[in-house]
Parts: C-alpha cells; sequence; structure tokens
C-alpha cells in the first residue's frame, strides 16, 4: 500500500503497477457494473495508495476510458486487408466477436456510463469515441488512398456498429455473418 | 399500506393504485436508476402491500415493462400520416424528441438493464420490443397496403433507431433534423 515511485517511468515497477490497476478495475467492473466503486476501493485490489491512481491517471473516468482503449485495441485492432470491403468486414466481425463475447459489452456499458456520469465522465467519453473514430478515419482514409469509395467514420458508426451495439444491448443475438456482411455491403 | 382490493377491476381503485404504483417506479428510477431497487421499495412508495404488485404484476420486470411501454406509447405513439415517408419521419421525430428529452433514455436502459437481469428480464425485454415492432410493423403494413415500398421492422431498427440510440448514448447531441431525415430518406 505505499505506491511512492514516479508514475511514468516505463517498465519495471510503473508498469506492473498498471497493470495491477487495470486488472482490478476489470475485476470491478465485472463484480459490480461500472459506477459501483471508488478510485480507492481500485487502490485497495491493486494494493497501491489512491494517490497512485490520481497522479497517474487524475481521476476515475479517465482510468475506465484507459481501461477501456487497452481492451479494444487489444481485441478489436483496426484490420488492414487491402480493401475497403474486406476491412469493414474484418472489423464489423471483429467487432461482432468482442461484444457478443464474455463482458463484452464492457466497453458500451463504459460509454453510457461516461455519458451520465458529468464533466468529468463527458470528456472521457469524448476520448475514448474520438481515440477510436480516429483509427477508423486511418483505416478509411486508407482506401481513399487506394482510389475506392469510401464512407465516412460516422457513417460506419450509425449504420454498422450501431445496429450491433443495439442488437447486442437488447439481447438479440447472435449475429450471424450474413448479417455482419449485410450491414456492411449496404454501406459501401 | 392495505391494499387488498381485486386487482383488476377496472377504474377506481384498481386505476388509483395503478397509477400510483406507476408513478413510484418511474421516481425511483430517475433517482437510483434500473436494478437498483425493489418491489417492497416500489410497494412502499406507492403506500400499497407487496402482494398487491405481485398479484397484478407478477415480478419487478414485468412491472418494470408495463411502465415503460405506457409512455412509449404515450409519448411516441405511432403516426398515421398517410405516407410511408411522412410516417417514418414523424415516428423518427417524435423518438428523437422522447430520448434526448429528460430522462429520454429509460426505455433504453431498462432494455439493457432488462437483458443483463436473468430469464424474467430476458423474457420482459422480449415481450417490449416485440410490442414496440408489432406497432412498428403495422404502421409499415398500412405502406405496403396502399401499394408503397416498406422496408422491414428489423431495418427501420437498424437503421433509423439504432443510431439515434446509440448516438444519444454516447453523447453525440442534438440530433438535428437534417440528420433525422437524412437516416429516414437513406433508408426508404
Amino acid at each position: 500500500m505505499n505506491e511512492r515511485q514516479p508514475a511514468r517511468r516505463p517498465g519495471g515497477r510503473s508498469a506492473r503497477v498498471g497493470a495491477e490497476v487495470h486488472q482490478a478495475v476489470t475485476d470491478l467492473i465485472s463484480e459490480r457494473g461500472y459506477g459501483n466503486f471508488t478510485v480507492g476501493e481500485v487502490a485497495a485490489r491493486a494494493g497501491v495508495a489512491d494517490s497512485s491512481i490520481y497522479r497517474r491517471w487524475g481521476n476515475l473516468e479517465t482510468l475506465l476510458t484507459d481501461v477501456a482503449l487497452t481492451r479494444l485495441n487489444a481485441q478489436s485492432p483496426m484490420p488492414d486487408t487491402g480493401s475497403l470491403v474486406g476491412d469493414l468486414r474484418t472489423y464489423a466481425a471483429n467487432v461482432a466477436r468482442e461484444i457478443t463475447g464474455p463482458d463484452g459489452l464492457a466497453v458500451v456499458r463504459l460509454a453510457v456510463a461516461l455519458s451520465s456520469n458529468g464533466q468529468a465522465g463527458l470528456r472521457a467519453g469524448d476520448e475514448l469515441r474520438a481515440e477510436r473514430m480516429r483509427q477508423l478515419q486511418s483505416m478509411l482514409d486508407r482506401a481513399r488512398d487506394r482510389g475506392e469509395h469510401a464512407p465516412d467514420a460516422l457513417d460506419v458508426l450509425d449504420h454498422i456498429l450501431a445496429p450491433m451495439y443495439i442488437r447486442v444491448l437488447f439481447g438479440m443475438v447472435p449475429l450471424s455473418p450474413d448479417y455482419i456482411d449485410g450491414l456492411v455491403d449496404r454501406l459501401v
């Protein structure tokens, strides 16, 4: 409980603390759901001081967003298959697998929780979406650079991601490969 | 606290109890959020016995669904303008106004809460969606009867409702009239 190291030192103790704090957040989310634990409880679970968390992340919302982005980037990386349809189908299939898996709606629930959690929550939610939209945009930009006619990132959100999210949120699962490819083909 | 009347007698005491119970649920939802209160707390707030609620609704999930449907039907009735585009634009605008209003995501949050709340929750959520999908389908059937080419109810869910829900859930508001009409025009 005495974590007094500089927060930004790469590797070593700082990296280990980061991993322990991320794991504590993931555990608390699955046990209690978003919004039902404090920085103090994360710190106790991870075996670090509250001040370590505040120094490194500033507040709970930023920490939750960091955990969500790390998870997203590990589990749903942006594909680069050489064609727009290939990229979008692969991306949509990855997202579908992620959100229909165990605790798969973690990121969506986080976005929802952040959006109803004051200014810090709104800012953290904005950052989370902006970062994923930037990644999506660079995939679409690559398609444009190849001379393909690519939709906007917001169109992908509206007509590929939103239908899948809502069907999973409403328990209308599974999402079949034909359904997912159909969303992509309809948009492209 | 002594509510011992037959539950189904229309009007009079039964109707008053129904209204009081609905109000108690609405209040508890806005104070605590879904999933954070019991039948006993609803009963205490409404000034009726727990058994009155169980006799009439069976369980908390069915009661929550009844409240949500009553609210939906009052605030977002299905329009009948004489044309498919008119109906869909009016319907989409009603839904947008409802979900961007105070506590507007109540119904979406309910669907989400029900879908993560065991078998009774899943059944109640299914009923809620099925009822609204039936209402939507009859609007689309009227268009087909007039000889218009109408989309499926699930297409309306995927490409008109889902984008609006997700944008509101993610805090990407307001939803402009142009945006809403654009979703309809793109589908029809």
